[in-house]
């Protein structure tokens, strides 16, 4: 019997689009779900003149495979990829292969790599983004830990993710559960540069009046130009989208109370782990979670009369100055996750090549920007820069929109309009940037009231004062 | 043998303090360390007439304590308490009560509340806090969890605690574990305040060339009227403390490095996994981790030049509306941290309530403000206050101040004077308080690549579309 060369297990709509991808690039894959009707249609999707099998059960799925099994699991992240592995492991033998392709949790997958090494199995997390799409027609794959089994892996990844400049996007992001960890920073900063869209979005609509055709047309033109990236495409396209059930766009009639899977929770919470600062990414968690008190914006709404709007002076410029706003804010939110990413490096002694990863994130996935190649083409000068923002080429795109950013939060502030991540964009800008930041006072505080100690700018140790016994 | 009311163990300067301030209302109490020194040193701090005695192990310890023997913990939040408990429980008879005064996690708490339970002993969590001097002259106390042991304390901590009007500033905060939860709340608050107080102090100092005994004067004022409080009184003393080292103030001798000991990430954290928006708390803990960046801001401030900043035209107005945008943010902070407990109290059933909380806030706490009295007669006509926002008393004072807030963050952020406390709280003012929010988008955006769904505002259910299949 012809073995086949890779597997899959769950079939929903990502797991079998990747299923259909590796087909299509000549490999034969065996697939599984416990959802019987899945395993049923699977051929049906499958392009002509590829080796696609369904299978009924685990242990005959297991037994088409070629040695050693190369088994791409598909499945939610938390307990069912552990119920799955609990099924499966005892059907394996050494040395087969196990790759997590879901979003899985990097401390989850560290654990099951030890599990499953004790079996003498190889497993690897590996983040896959690019939505239903991406995955069928060419993904960006971030696999990581155990190198012999990405060594086995490599040549089908290059063939089924996307391609720039005939470039495959898929590298190898590092030891251990690296994969996960850069695939939870890129959905982190996913959330970022979706709410910023969104901020921009309310700029215009309230501060300058535009319409659904005038929205889609501002987009059209950013895309166009050095903004192109595919969450402004799929927003240009968002405006055009007419309503089923009624008349008018369909962006009008979607509730505004955003849902979230948990990884921009989970990014948030490892930087204050590791002790990384990303405002733009927190409040990007925290605005959907604001979003969600839909009653209790009511009720404010009517107790607190909204400012009035003042129009802009010049509409033309104003939508400029959005532009520009978005496009910087949404740099800051990259050089924000890739702070965490660099920090992670370090603490959890992943080494996650940087400069592969910006390469990789530039096709395929869900927030590749031509402003990606600009990232790619600093870290491939300064292989350890700590900060995109202190990259030179990097630093003249900044110089060049920072007043824009300046007058469009100044804008949102003085007339209502919410702009939390512009807000925290920009003040991560200005921290960042300060020499002398007021925390002096900060730690004078802490020593008053806790004696909790202080360092001097003026010479080394450690100092407390008796604050205040010979005052006054 | 006459035995003794109280036992406490760690005999720090919180724990030493706490002793000395139980003694000086007519309790006995024994103290336990395990630094020989401590426990001799232990006499020559109390107050004469007093009833004190320093034990020597912990079997002498437990042996003078009356029964049921009442032990106070005062040990480092972690492995200390587990240490301490794995050591004492063994000697204890049903009955007996332990409570642990320190910063423990609310989890850990529920942890040793089964433990002991199951040994027949009564385990509490108690929040404190007022730092040194507040232990030892009244602090605010937030005890929570086992009833029946609360009843036994509560004379005792009534004693011990600040008064304002009269009334002690402690009282029962809800079952489990809640007083860890209410005083890691409280810190998350201070937090929050420290932050914007160093904003202020920036926007002061560099905006209107305030030196430090301008600065004083302002915060002496500030002092007097609406917006006395205990952080806004020790700044005050602050700007007045002289160096001991050098000539000038000692404050402008301090590095501009924020140290952190976790209470505020814990607030963060648990806002996160519980869905509660508070930004202003959250940026106040990564805005101490960017203060430790303090090479990579110096490198920074040499790439970047800093805004020239342009002078306020009415210097005494600039400083109303720094305190005016520091009052209300201050207000705002208040209300997030109040919002999270609201819902951990539905989360985790520790019925808070939350009228007792800001009064036994009103005194004693490095939190203490006057402004919480606002709030004690807010939640007295309605308990269930979903957001202190809401109230119309409150409502009035966020009226009057918000036109200088919007003034304050617009100057900031057009000067590049770094000030992400303030602008959260805004922008989360902002975003509260308006009906539509611009998440409609976000939802379009979503549920186009990754097919995650969106509800509708005409219509009950939940939809699918199959975004940009007719367009173009």
């Amino acid at each position: 019997m012809k073995k086949y060369n890779y597997g899959v297990i769950g079939l929903g709509v990502m797991g079998r689009n990747l299923l259909y991808n590796i087909a299509d690039n000549n490999f034969s894959v065996a697939g599984f779900d416990l959802d019987e009707e899945k395993v049923k249609e699977l051929h049906n999707g499958a392009t002509e003149g590829t080796t696609v099998l369904g299978t009924a059960s685990l242990e005959e799925f297991v037994s088409v495979l070629e040695s050693p099994r190369k088994i791409i699991l598909m499945v939610p992240a938390g307990k069912p990829v552990d119920a799955v592995l609990g099924n499966i492991t005892p059907l394996l033998d050494k040395g087969d292969i196990v790759i997590d392709a879901g979003n899985s949790y990097f401390a989850d997958t560290n654990r099951r790599v030890a599990d499953l090494a004790s079996k003498n199995l190889h497993f690897m997390g590996m983040g896959v983004s690019g939505g239903e799409q991406g995955a069928r027609r060419g993904p960006s794959i971030m696999p990581g830990g155990d190198l012999e089994a990405f060594n086995l892996l490599q040549p089908m990844l290059e063939a089924i993710s996307a391609k720039v400049d005939g470039e495959a996007c898929t590298a190898y992001m590092g030891k251990g559960s690296a994969g996960n960890y850069v695939k939870m920073v890129h959905n982190g900063i996913e959330y970022a540069i979706m709410q910023l869209i969104t901020e921009a979005y309310d700029l215009l609509r309230k501060g300058a009046n535009l319409n659904n055709d005038q929205l889609y047309e501002v987009f059209k033109t950013w895309n166009e130009g050095e903004m192109n990236s595919f969450l402004i495409e799929i927003t240009r396209d968002i405006f055009k989208q007419k309503d089923d059930l009624t008349d008018g766009y369909l962006v009008d009639k979607i509730l505004d109370k955003a849902g979230a899977k948990g990884t921009g929770k989970w990014t948030s919470e490892q930087a204050m782990e590791i002790g990384v600062s990303i405002p733009t990414i927190d409040i990007a968690v925290t605005s959907r979670i604001l979003s969600s008190y839909k009653e209790e914006r009511i009720k404010a709404s009517q107790l607190y009369s909204k400012e009035e709007i003042s129009k802009p002076e010049n509409t033309e410029l104003f939508i400029k100055e959005v532009g520009d706003a978005l496009y910087l804010s949404t740099l800051i939110s990259y050089a924000q996750g890739l702070a965490l990413l660099v920090k992670a490096s370090e603490e959890y002694q992943f080494e996650i090549p940087l400069k592969d990863v910006v390469k990789i994130w530039r096709g395929g996935c869900i927030i590749r920007s031509v402003l990606l190649e600009k990232f790619y083409q600093a870290y491939s000068k300064e292989e350890n820069l700590s900060n995109i923002l202190l990259n030179e080429g990097v630093s003249e795109i900044v110089k060049d929109k920072i007043s824009s950013l300046r007058k469009t939060s100044s804008y949102a502030v003085l007339n209502g309009i919410p702009s939390l991540g512009i807000q925290t964009a920009l003040g991560y800008f200005d921290a960042y940037t300060t020499e002398s930041l007021p925390v002096n006072l900060l730690q004078a505080q802490r020593d008053y009231f806790g004696a909790h100690t202080y360092q001097r700018v003026d010479r080394e140790g450690v100092f407390h004062t008796s604050w205040n016994s010979k005052n006054n």
